[in-house]
């Protein structure tokens, strides 16, 4: 195989490239020492990155990005991400001179403090002007894949050949840590893939990470890696001070429309600084008095602390004439659509606005008792099916599992080049680049919900970027089955046994796991609402689903609404129980079984589904002893998990039966009995306790 | 920039290019069969990547390489990495078929059962000749790479020009799945770096993937992407049947000293099955009886169903010859080796046995109350150079933040090309394969120890190779610093809140956050310890160590034998208590603060560190209840991370505080304040109940 020569453009760092033109550069300078101020007085941070992207950032800012600093939700802007969170000076200094009301000259110099609207790292919920929230490397490129594949999808669904009203660019800083990190290999392969033309990624190769010189650790050839995963690639080889090289290069990646682009450009880190700059003592600490003056004097910048002159200002102000004029624009695009079309103007206006239809949530299927039992992941397909057809913003897909996660949605097609306006995502096997896609997505606009699957074990592979829904209140649903050693034969490498537990613990997210139909439907209404910001803190929440691969029947007792508590009781709720059995999932029946076997013995025995704790303990004291009575200490748990976290229900003269060591490879039936989840196993702790 | 046309070597598939060695063919139709028999009879397993790797199969364990079926731990072997996990049946029946007793003919037809030693996965601590597990992708490559570092770091240290006691390949077959993740780009940019060249992995290009073929999905160049990384890299067109061009490629890697070889060698999935070949039916479910028979007939194999023809065993027996001969002249060479260089024999003995130094542990610092407290991690630090040198087979690294995790051993310089003897590993940022290279290298033999550093938030990028060390029995030392909101400005992409949680949750591994110097030096010495399986279950067991960014004082009631218990009685342990504080890390010195308090208001406390709680809980009834006396009820916990799990030791009526939502970006007293984790809100819960 002999690797092509393709279209890598080089602009070669000419002598006397150095731009002649001084207002562009006192701004980029302002750029610069506002970073440096900013990390100077929180006397912490990363000026490194800012001092050598602020050129690329000036001219994304103020000479090529379609935004506008007075609407910074104006749906049709260009979205801009900075995979190197860590440089987020960069991002507050441009959206301060660019004019947006969400970071003031006095919000910049409350940099990582409390409260304010410039935390450490770039965060979409503290600062407008913010896409996504990055920190975490490698996941804003990721997020960038998921932006750009969000407007690739609508406007192949919405535009119209005399009418674009989605047409934007998504743009990214990235740096060396972002490339080292696989999760960007994963969604740079995805990019390429789809052939998002309408991304263009900047990489701030500046050679230095903390431990040192990348020669250390990372001397691969990144722009040969992106041209393999399928990008047009180019390199600027003077990103400190060649303007004109690097405007030309985002010119030619805007050409380019069937690739994204990827342009490597070199830059010095803490450019200007005399003594640091080009060393890893700037990456991330302040550069402090003495050598910002030192700094000041070699770029000749006359200013003081957080000054910014006013020329400065007012060359920005080309941003927001820009922007409100894109906006304009776009406002006359829009209506004379919805004059010429206004069915699809209806459909897009509530999908980008994330209105709901009326009654959505009755399309969910509701078995009965009569119907024969199976597997929950067989329920959420039908589930996901019946959303399919309600939800304009509904899509997504798994991470090669589509046959084993049963995610396909039937009406529609597979999303690929040439194809963007369908709705299967087809994600490769590649977990965490596709949460992070998917937290791209979700936060596009408020309308689309993405969903994304694979094994509930392999939420290893992709925990980082679930945390980040959870954190950036993306809303994001999590399909994750086969997700206990009721998967059998595939053995421990497959079977999850912490995962219940670790994302109980995990903060606004929700971990469901339903234990049959309807309990599945509730817990896709759970997940659909809950993306919506419908919970009591009206805050956007992910969720995780937990389904089974085995099948277990649609029990009597359970119900929609009691689901919708998060907790409640499917058996035994009519006189005060001796005895409380709690279980979720594949092990809901087997509570009941033992409950009616303990009945049989003159017992009263309650069941109580735990399908989702963190919705449980938000419903009032009241409800919860109604469901779970103090005075009733006789408690028995049963889970193919991780007994860990059940002490909180079971309390302390309870007993909670699950699996706390590894799985094994066998059919599903002999494992439970093997490590006794059974019938008998339950009741013989609950008599224990009689 | 332009990609060079390097040493990309085709192996072209020419027309008739099939093997006539017929004896070799019915070797490799017999794995074919073994595999089908073994899935078949399970109704369950992946038949398509056996039938289609047999030739690489064969040709790797029975002429290239040097192994022993006779024993399977002889220390020079060339190790074999199945990194396609699910292909496990083509692993068995090449281990049966070269003699190893771990699988005989009864094993194989207990394919997937209860018990086996043929289990869905490769698991190197069930089936004796299985390296390492696998089957979460990626994770092998990864392994694979760990395994070659550890080669060449032995060799370094150990051979002599007359004298190469350490001299072996490492094999490696992957699949597209796992050149999909992004676990396998970060080993492959880490090997292609340090320039392993007896690392060699052959990539099973078969197109297809659970959903279908791969173009849905994954189209980069591969091949390209890997001479980036800097492998060098061929292409066998044929590796259904074109043996000699395997072979060739094969010999021609193992000439290429200074780069790891990437050998793409296409094939067909389910070769040989004249209707499912080529098809994702033929990926994961058992061919059934029609289909198997239609197989036999196109392949023309003539045997019974688990029949192998006795010309196959004996064309086998090569490969125990091969390796008998390897080992006695290795024999040989140690005894030589011995005689001419006694004291590195010794040493390289010691090693490669995993004997522990006589008094290892007494190296570890032991500060008092009266030394400057300091930050756990620079505690850390302390403990891991005193470590360094003591134990010869103790080496790492950092996901490049060395300056910050402070695990860099002074006495030693980088593991680099040309200075493989070096023992400080510069991981640059991709710690999922950090991990994954860690559990290769703690594999490699047991001698070696292994620790690898990030902050602690990043476990949730290498969470699923840290479950493999645990599920593996791979005794790795991850050491996790900036271990809570304690670390301040970075804000809440950074700050672990679920992460104790969700590691105390996960089996056979310890989750130890000590609280001062000493509780550190215990910490190590537990780590050590369960590294060599020295523990009630007598089971390797790896850890996960949580250590501060900011200062603690060192306490005056902790003890290293009381740590070593992982919960003892830090303060207030002569009489029965009032009250029960119990804490952790950084909360510790808080914890013990309010007890003062409270005992200046006449109260008794009792002050718990409860650093690892899995070792705590394996303590005897009598001990754990003289430490937490179960009639005292009124029981606090202070910790500054989510309280999941805490219900366990407090009991329902006790109190746990802690931080249940996420973080934000201020410095850390201010988090602390804001969050309530303070002495007066310690004193407060402890009244309430008093």
């Amino acid at each position: 195989m002999r690797v092509q020569a393709t279209a890598t453009v080089e602009t070669p760092a000419k002598a006397g490239s150095t731009t002649t033109e001084p207002e562009v550069l006192q701004a980029i300078n302002a750029i610069r020492f506002l970073s440096i101020d900013g990390v100077n007085k929180a006397n912490s941070g990363h000026p490194g990155l800012p001092m050598g992207c602020a050129p690329m950032g000036y001219l994304l800012y103020n000479e090529f990005m379609t935004h506008n600093p007075e609407d910074p939700f104006f749906f049709n802007r260009d979205r801009f991400v900075l995979s190197a969170g860590h440089g987020s000076m960069l991002q507050y200094s441009l959206l301060h001179l660019c004019g947006y009301d969400s970071v003031q000259i006095d919000d910049l110099k409350q940099f990582r403090q409390f409260g304010s609207k410039t935390p450490g790292h770039p965060e979409n919920f503290e600062t407008a002007g913010v896409e996504v929230t990055t920190g975490p490397l490698g996941q804003g490129i990721a997020n960038a894949v998921g932006l750009a594949a969000a407007e690739a999808h609508l406007a192949a669904r919405f535009n119209k050949p005399d009418a674009k009203i989605v047409d934007h660019y998504t743009y990214c800083i990235l740096g060396d840590g972002c490339n080292m990190e696989g999760i960007s290999n994963e969604a740079g392969s995805m990019a390429g893939h789809w052939g998002l033309g309408k991304l263009i990624a900047l990489y701030d190769d500046n050679r230095i990470s903390i431990d040192g010189h990348t020669e250390i650790s990372f001397t691969e050839d990144v722009a040969a890696r992106f041209e393999a995963l399928g990008w047009h690639v180019q390199h600027v080889k003077d990103g400190n001070t060649d303007l004109k090289s690097i405007r030309e290069a985002i010119e030619a990646a805007k050409a380019v429309t069937d690739k994204p682009s990827f342009i490597k450009v070199s830059t010095l880190i803490g450019y200007g600084s005399p003594n640091l700059a080009d060393t890893h003592d700037v990456h991330g600490a302040a550069l402090g008095a003495k050598e910002t003056e030192a700094t000041r004097k070699n770029l000749k910048w006359e200013y003081g602390e957080f000054e910014v002159p006013a020329p400065v200002y007012d060359l920005f102000g080309a941003a927001k004439k820009r922007g409100q004029a894109a906006q304009a624009a776009w406002n006359d695009a829009l209506a004379s659509y919805a004059k010429q079309y206004p069915e699809e103007h209806e459909q897009f206006t509530n999908l980008i606005s994330g209105k709901l239809p009326d009654g959505w949530e009755s399309v969910l299927p509701t078995p009965t008792p009569e119907d024969k039992g199976k597997a929950t992941r067989l329920h959420s397909q039908d589930n996901l099916n019946a959303l399919a057809g309600v939800l304009d913003g509904f899509w997504g897909g798994s991470a090669d599992l589509a046959p084993s996660n049963m995610t396909l949605m039937k009406a529609f097609g597979d999303f690929q080049k040439n194809q963007y306006q369908e709705r299967n995502l087809r994600f490769g096997v590649r977990e965490h680049g596709m949460g992070a896609i998917c937290n791209g997505i979700a936060l596009h606009n408020p309308g689309l919900i993405p969903y994304c699957a694979t094994f509930f074990i392999f939420t290893d592979y992709m925990r980082s970027a679930i945390r980040m829904s959870a954190l950036s209140e993306a809303g994001v649903i999590y399909v994750m089955t086969h997700d206990s050693i009721g998967l059998g034969e595939d053995g421990p490498t497959h079977q999850p046994i912490e995962h219940l537990a670790s994302f109980r613990a995990m903060p606004n997210i929700i971990m469901g796991r339903p234990g049959d139909g309807v309990e599945t439907a509730a817990a896709y209404e759970m997940a659909i609402k809950n993306a919506k910001g419908m919970n009591p803190e009206g805050r956007v929440r992910p969720s995780v689903l937990a389904f089974s691969r085995q099948a277990m029947p649609n029990l009597p007792g359970t119900s929609r609404e009691g689901a919708a508590k998060g907790g409640y009781i499917v058996h035994g709720g009519d006189a005060k129980p001796d005895v409380i059995i709690m279980g979720t999932g594949s092990e809901l029946s087997l509570a009941v079984e033992a409950a009616k076997e303990l009945e049989a013995a003159g017992k009263k025995a309650r069941v109580v589904s735990m399908l989702a704790w963190e919705v449980f303990d938000e419903q009032d004291e009241a409800y919860r002893n109604s469901v779970l009575p103090p005075d009733v200490t006789a408690r028995v748990s049963v889970e193919a998990g991780s007994t860990f976290g059940w002490s909180k229900y079971v309390g302390t003269a309870g007993k909670a039966i699950g699996v706390d060591h590894f799985g094994a490879s066998a059919p599903a039936p002999i494992l439970y009995k093997k490590y006794g989840i059974t019938k008998d196993a339950v009741v013989e702790a609950a008599q224990s306790m009689l």
